[in-house]
């Protein structure tokens, strides 16, 4: 079968992943150990689906080398798509960073078409009750930045804040309310310009209102 | 072969593990994936460890459940031993969290013989050079706690400090200057108190004096 967007790509990797079992085992001394605490699934899974597209068929390219992000491109028809994949303890409300404030910042003034990055997010739950040890991935998401977003209690956007200095962009919890995100990509630009002007950064080449009228130009 | 001891027990790791080439999996979904990060490595490795102990004939046993110290008890002849493991990546300096300050101070003064618990520690190396990925353990060190800390730069001995507030205690360079640590028990009980007084913390019900009568009596 071939995929021939990203769209289909998600059909078949939440019908065929969800609810699926797995393991992470190291081997070391040629003694082999099942993983059992939570810290390392995500990391892990991380790292597993740019294979598992790979399997499918997908043309999957190590993302821009001198960035974090995105974590990866997906070619279809010779086109380009920038995927980040986030994976967080279905247990707990979706916490994991989006991206460091400044550096998004950064990127999405020099790279606007990074707004449109879409993010495979994976909700995995740890199973460790004594018979079986591993985790289970209860669901997978296919979403934009504005669709993981909204304006938190105290700030514009969902912000880690660390003695008055934004740090990272945190989603808020879409596992919970889907429909309480951002309306659409404009919305959050506005809203992240706003938390850009409540948090000024002298080490930034650009004003808010220039990152404003450059990412939505494009 | 017999183990009667943590020393034997140090000898035949350092001699079995040292040099030795691990890798870690993650299946999911029918799919496996060899981990090419660093991240997981360490953590991997402290889950490995005690499954190791157990394998060559030693009784292990969880650590007492209410405090995450010690990792875990080994017992020799009916007597018991506090065992912590750590582990870095060795390409660094050790920058590993020894503990908590604060719930050092009131898990040692609850417990004094909890001073005298002994540190595995491996230093990793991760490989992956697209033939192999995985990683190499380089060293096995056992140590007491007063050999790998010494008074650092700013404070009676290597503590992390955030806004003014000690958080974790840390090592010092052992990998480098192995004999640059504090001498005895007796130096390293004292630096702690010293940095105690400098960090005064009303939360825990004893002073500095206290708690330092109550671990030299011990």
């Amino acid at each position: 079968m071939i995929i021939n967007d990203l769209d289909q790509l998600f059909e078949i990797t939440q019908e065929k992943l969800e609810e699926q079992y797995g393991t992470i085992t190291i081997n070391f001394a040629n003694k082999t150990h099942v993983y059992t605490g939570n810290d390392v699934i995500g990391n892990c899974l991380q790292e597993w689906l740019p294979d598992w597209f790979s399997h499918l068929g997908v043309d999957v390219r190590p993302g821009d080398n001198t960035q974090s992000f995105p974590d990866f491109v997906a070619v279809f028809n010779n086109i380009s798509h920038d995927v980040e994949v986030k994976a967080w303890n279905y247990n707990n409300s979706p916490a994991f960073d989006i991206a460091n404030f400044s550096s998004f910042l950064a990127t999405t003034y020099e790279s606007p078409g990074k707004l449109n990055a879409r993010y495979f997010i994976l909700g995995y739950q740890p199973m460790n009750d004594g018979f079986s040890q591993g985790f289970l991935v209860k669901k997978v998401y296919l979403k934009f930045i504005w669709e993981i977003t909204s304006p938190s209690r105290n700030y514009p956007i969902g912000l880690q804040v660390k003695r008055g200095q934004p740090y990272a962009m945190r989603p808020y919890n879409f596992k919970n309310n889907e429909d309480r995100s951002f309306r659409n990509k404009r919305q959050f630009i506005y809203a992240v310009k706003d938390a850009f002007e409540e948090f000024p950064n002298d080490s930034l080449p650009f004003t808010a209102d220039e990152w404003l009228n450059r990412v939505l130009s494009y």
